[in-house]
């Protein structure tokens, strides 16, 4: 059935039946706005917006996975702040000849996400629009202290999150329709690119415990969102870039690139910190807690520049080089 | 300049320079989210989406009114609630050939009803798109209990703020290239279509002193709204259709249309409320502490149905007749 017979408040209405009852939501979907609680006072809030065409391709991307994609990417935002999500409102752009089974996958994926993440979706707004466009903000509680990107020390310890470089490797796969794509290990890169994993429980962690100095997600690249982090808390990094977490697959299908989409790429949707090197043992834990794998990547320094370092000892500058939607789509 | 040589984050820079510094904002934009404060322990959350070619025509809109609008819909939405707009967070989706002179005119619109609503922009995203889109999420502060669209009894009287139709008629004009264009009465038809009036201040003292039963704000037409407010009531309505309040304008130029656009057009952006009559002074009083002219255009009725009743007592029933994005875009 097409949108058009169903209509935008026929859609609204079969969305909300999907929606789990949660705590804290006084008023969801169906008023002019809705009424949540927020429990310590403040709130953390932040927005994304996917659009067909720049943020992804309907050739390779199913809608499900678009629908996880579009609330995973402000998810790992109010990971960053060390913060807890809660609420989202998510508007969406609809070609009129979409057919109601399409949204309905749209929606599976964001209830998806949304359950793993213990989020209720409260409210936003349905309209059409040429190019499918999702628009979604998210509301979240801050910890005592919400970790900036402004707080490393000169001499903290650099960790980030999972592995690096996956997303962008299989975009760039993906992109050139390349024949390895059919592989075993390039099934682990599209996972990766299409299910990005908010790392919800251990930012959550970091926060309450005041364990990170720093903290940004890494969703431009390595490099760049580094750069965001030394020029807020005016430091430098140095870089082992021996230490840098590939995946198997990464390693395998990468080829002549080596390390250049893990430094470069986009969309890892890794948490990358600083802390004192005191608190390493009990950062450790905290990865346990949140079954999650962590590297020590480098240290802050300094002098205000990035360094990368390799196991022969030699030391490069390098320029910010990642991803800016209106500089280089590559 | 174009967009592509100051690149995202220099755009981004340019944008927070221009913003003025409010209480309740801990953060704004520049982390990975911003972190704001929640007086109430509780928050209302809207969120509103303009796409270009659906919501809005770049041959007649100017892109400060575009700014304007953008935000202008979605505090109607807080005020509806009886609430105050406090936060708002602002994605873009600009075409890449954009000169930058028109990013800051976009800018220039939301920074103004920004400042006239004491509304602060904390944060959002920037991004290409093929068609400049537009999607802006308000977080406000609710009254101690916000005004559903649930509460009509059987016996309230109805109102509504400002005039009704305006914003129809005007667009039927531009998009005729009607020869009345040039007429001064359309100015004033174009002012209320690319300037909304978000009744703000109305909708927070009705909340304050929680004087209306029910409350929506009139953004689909008159009929579609009441019938939204009927719905979730259980009730009925009888409108005096020779009470709708039309503008001197409306009236000049809607010929043959009559009160069409005032019952079924959309974009009024004015708020539409039900009352106890033991309230008749007290809302008249707030009306005048609130500058605005409100009139009240009829009654609840048991039976579930919208009767517009006339001069000559005749009463005709009313089907749904409003505007449905995916249904109807007349």
């Amino acid at each position: 059935m097409k949108l058009s017979r169903l209509g935008e408040f026929g859609l609204i209405e079969r969305f909300r039946r999907q929606l789990p009852q949660r705590g804290g939501v006084r008023l969801g979907i169906g008023d002019d706005a809705a009424w949540v609680e927020n429990r310590s006072g403040s709130s953390l809030v932040t927005a994304d917006m996917l659009i067909e065409g720049v943020h992804f391709n309907l050739n390779w991307t199913s809608l499900v996975d678009l629908g996880f994609k579009s609330l995973a990417v402000n998810l790992s935002d109010i990971a960053a702040m060390g913060g807890i999500p809660a609420y989202a409102v998510v508007s969406l752009g609809l070609p009129a000849d979409f057919e109601i089974k399409a949204v309905d996958q749209l929606y599976r994926g964001l209830l998806e996400i949304a359950s793993l993440h213990r989020v209720s979706i409260v409210g936003g707004d349905l309209s059409s629009a040429k190019l499918l466009t999702i628009s979604v903000a998210l509301i979240g509680h801050p910890p005592r202290r919400p970790i900036l990107r402004s707080g490393a020390g000169k001499e903290d310890d650099i960790y980030v999150t999972g592995t690096l470089g996956d997303s962008a490797l299989a975009l760039k796969l993906l992109r050139r329709g390349s024949s390895q794509l059919r592989k075993k290990s390039a099934a682990h890169l599209f996972a990766r690119h299409h299910r990005p994993t908010p790392r919800t429980d251990f930012g959550k962690l970091l926060g309450k415990r005041n364990l990170a100095t720093a903290m940004i997600d890494v969703s431009d690249g390595l490099l760049q969102d580094l750069s965001h982090i030394c020029r807020a808390s005016r430091i430098g990094a140095m870089i082992n870039r021996d230490n840098l977490p590939l995946s198997e697959a990464y390693r395998e299908l990468t080829g002549k690139d080596g390390d250049r989409h893990a430094l470069a790429g986009g969309e890892d949707y890794e948490l990358l910190f600083c802390a004192r090197s005191s608190n390493r043992q009990k950062i450790q834990q905290s990865a346990q807690e949140a079954r999650l794998a962590i590297t020590r990547i480098g240290r802050c320094v300094r002098s205000q520049e990035i360094l990368l370092r390799d196991r022969q000892g030699r030391t490069d500058t390098f320029e910010e080089a990642g991803y800016d939607h209106f500089c280089s789509i590559s």
